[in-house]
C-alpha cells in the first residue's frame, strides 16, 4: 500500500518518522507494508533520506494510482482544501491534523468520501496523540453525551501551568514558552482561544453530527488573566485553566472558550503544562477523560498513523461517520448556569445587595474584594453585576 | 436487530436502562431499532416491565435465528463459556463485561468468531465504562506500546483514598467499603489483586496478540497496608496505590499486580475514589490516561452497548482482533528496575552500607527508619536488603 505526505513540517516529518520506526508493527497490524511514495513541499531536503520523494505538484499524487492513502499536514484552509478535494475525488483516503481544514470543511470532506466510497479522517486535528475522536464515535455510542470540555490548547495550559506554580505575570511566562518554542512568535490563535475555538467545533460536530460553526462560539483567551487573579484562585483553592466546553441543552448545546476557575476535584484541575484532555459526561457513563500530549511532532503523528492504519484496514469501505452539513443553531450561551468569580472595586453591602450572602476575599490587590455567587444564569448575572464596580470576571467549572 | 441478554444481575439490568433510556439514539447510530428479545435469567421477575422476555434455558436463545446480538453479563469461567462458545457457534455476535471469562477463554473465543464471521468482544472487562480496548486496537496502532498501567479496581482504589485522606486502619475502611456496597462480603478477589491480575493479563494480551496467562502474573494486594505506610508515603510526598503494570522488555513483557508509591507527576496520582483509570506509554505518543467510572452498573452497561453498536454496525463482518492462543512468555520480574520504599529495624550505617547514600525518615514508627533507594533492579535490591530487618518494602513509580 502506497502512501503520499502532503506538507514536511513539524507533523509531516513526524509521520515520517513514525512510520519508518515502527514500521515492521504498523506492516504487522496492517497485513501489508504502507511504503511512502510521495512527499509535497515547496522545499528540496537535499542529501535527506527522503530526497527523492519529494514532489512540487499536488497532481503528481493525486493522478498516481498507486497511491492509496494521502497526509496532509499543511495546515490552513487553503490550498489544504483544494488539495484534499482532489485526493478523495480521485479515490484516495485522507487523513489530516489540520483543525482548520476539519472545523471549516469536515461536513464537505466527509461527504465527498463518502461518495468516493474513501474515508476523510483527522483524528489529530483535536487533542494532538489523545485518542479522542475514534472513541466518542465508535465507543461511547450508547450514551448521551451530555458534555464535553477540553484543555485542548497546549500552549496556554502551559501558561497557565507557570502563572499558577510560579506566581509569575502572562507576559514573562509567554516569552518564556516563546524561548522554549511551546508558543509562537505570534501566538495569537493560542491564547486568545481561536485554535481552541476550532477544537470545541469540531466536538460538537462530532456528537451532535451536523456542522457547527466556529464563530458562533464566544470565545476568551487568557491574555487578560493576571498574577493576582492566579492569587484569587489560590484564595478560593481553585486554578484557571482555558476550557472549551460544549453542553447539551435540549435539542442542540451551550459552547464557549474562556477561562475557568476549577475545583480540585474536577478531572481536569491536575492536566498541567503542554499536556492536553477531554472531559466527557455521558448520560450512562457518567464522567469520563481522555488525557496525553495535545501537540508535538510524534504525539501528533501518532494519531495521523492511527488513521493511516484504520484507512488501510478499510480500504474498500467507506466508515459511516455522520456529520451533516446541515448547521446547528446553539443555544443562546447566557442561559447557561454556574457559579462566577467576581472581583469589584464596591462596597460589601453592594455586593450583597446584588448577590445576596456571599464570603469574600480580602486584602489581595487594595481597593477590592472577591466574592464567589451561587450558581446562576449569565443573563442573571450580568443584570446582577450591572449595579456593581466588577473588575473581572471568571466562570467557575 | 434483536438482542438477548444472558444474566440479569448488576451488569445486566443495566444494559436493559441503557437500551431503553437511550433507545433513539442507539436506533439513530445503528441505523435500525435494537430489541431486546430474551433474557436468560434463573429468576422469574413477576411484575417487571422485562418479565416476558425471561427464559431459563440459553439454547432457546442460541436456538433463535432471529437473535443477532447477545450480550453476557453472569460472570465467571462457567458456564459463562459453554454459553457464550454456543451462542458464536450459532452465528450470534456476543459482547461480555466478564473478565474471567476473557482472561482464561479470550483467545479460543476470538478465534470461535472469527470462523463463524460474527464477532466477540469485551470493552467492558477492563475499565468498566472506559474506553480502553478499542482504542488500543483501532487508535495506538502507529506505537510501539511500551507500559501500560493501571488503576483497574475501584474497591481498592476507594480504600487507598479513604486510608490516604483520614489516615484510617485497612480494616476500617475495608468495612465502610462494605457498608456503601463499594466492596463485596467476600472481598478477597478485589483486595488481593485478583481482578487487576486478569485485566492486566487482558490489556497485555491485547498488546502482544498472544495469550498472557494471568496465573503467571506475580500479584500482592493491598490487604498488608496499613496506616503507618500512609504516614511514610505522605512523608516522601507520594500516594500508594494498586497498579496493575505492564512493561515491554525485548519481545516480550515484564506483568505485576501490586501496591506502588506514585509521584504527585504521574497521571494516575489523582485518579481517587472508586474511579479507575489506565496509563499509557507509547514510544511516538509519549503519555497517554484513560480516566473513568471503572464500575458500577451504568458505566459498565455503556460499555457493553457501546460493543453492541459496534456489532451492529458490522453485522456480516468479523473485525480482525489478534489474540493468538499461542502462550507468551512473560520475563522474570526481578529483572524490572524501579525505586523501592524500604521500612527497617536496622541502622542507618548498616542501611548505608547496603545501598548508599540515602535519605532517611524518622520518627514515623518507633525503632524503625524509612528510605528510598536508588533506581536499581529487583533482583539487585533483594540481595542487598538481605542484610536489613525489613518490616516492609513498597516499590515506587
Amino acid at each position: 500500500m502506497k502512501a503520499a505526505i502532503m506538507g514536511f513540517g513539524t507533523i509531516g516529518s513526524g509521520v515520517y518518522t513514525v512510520l519508518t520506526t515502527n514500521e515492521d508493527i504498523i506492516a504487522k497490524r496492517v497485513g501489508e507494508k504502507i511504503e511512502l511514495k510521495y512527499i509535497l513541499d515547496l522545499r528540496e531536503f537535499p542529501g535527506e533520506p527522503w530526497e527523492k520523494l519529494v514532489v512540487n505538484d499536488y497532481k503528481t499524487i493525486a493522478e498516481d494510482p498507486e497511491v492509496d492513502i494521502v497526509v496532509e499536514t499543511m495546515g490552513g484552509v487553503e490550498p489544504a482544501y483544494t488539495f484534499v478535494k482532489a485526493m478523495l475525488e480521485a479515490g484516495k483516503h485522507v487523513t489530516t491534523s489540520n483543525k482548520a481544514l476539519v472545523a471549516d470543511k469536515g461536513a464537505d470532506l466527509i461527504k465527498t468520501a463518502r461518495e468516493n466510497n474513501v474515508n476523510f479522517l483527522f483524528e489529530a486535528s483535536v487533542g494532538g496523540g489523545i485518542p479522542i475522536i475514534r472513541p466518542i464515535l465508535e465507543c461511547l455510542t450508547g450514551d448521551v453525551i451530555e458534555e464535553i470540555s477540553g484543555i485542548v490548547n497546549g500552549t496556554t495550559n502551559y501558561i497557565m501551568t507557570k502563572m499558577t506554580m510560579d506566581g509569575s505575570d502572562f507576559a514573562d511566562v509567554l516569552k518564556e514558552a516563546q524561548d522554549l518554542g511551546y508558543a509562537e512568535k505570534d501566538p495569537t490563535a493560542d491564547i486568545e482561544g481561536h485554535d481552541a475555538q476550532r477544537k470545541i467545533a469540531i466536538l460538537t460536530s462530532l456528537i451532535c453530527g451536523q456542522q457547527v460553526e466556529y464563530t458562533d462560539i464566544p470565545t476568551e483567551g487568557i491574555s487578560q488573566i493576571t498574577a493576582d487573579d492566579i492569587k484569587y484562585a489560590n484564595a478560593v483553592n481553585r486554578r484557571i485553566k482555558l476550557l472549551a466546553t460544549s453542553t447539551a441543552t435540549g435539542n442542540t448545546y451551550i459552547a464557549r472558550v474562556a477561562p475557568y476557575l476549577l475545583d480540585p476535584k474536577h478531572p481536569l484541575y491536575s492536566v498541567d503544562d503542554v499536556f492536553n484532555a477531554i472531559f466527557v459526561h455521558g448520560n450512562m457513563l457518567g464522567d469520563g477523560m481522555f488525557y496525553g500530549s495535545g501537540a508535538g511532532s510524534l504525539p501528533t503523528a501518532s494519531a495521523v498513523v492511527g488513521d493511516i492504519v484504520e484507512m488501510a484496514r478499510h480500504k474498500d469501505e467507506n466508515i459511516p461517520l455522520e456529520w451533516k452539513e446541515e448547521k446547528l443553531e446553539l443555544a443562546d450561551p447566557s442561559g447557561v448556569e454556574c457559579r462566577f468569580f467576581v472581583r469589584v472595586k464596591s462596597s460589601k453591602d453592594d455586593v450583597k445587595k446584588a448577590f445576596g450572602d456571599v464570603e469574600f476575599v480580602e486584602g489581595i490587590v487594595e481597593g477590592e474584594i472577591g466574592f464567589m455567587t451561587n450558581v446562576m444564569s449569565e443573563a442573571d448575572y450580568d443584570s446582577k453585576a450591572s449595579s456593581l464596580d466588577v473588575v473581572k470576571m471568571i466562570r467557575v467549572k
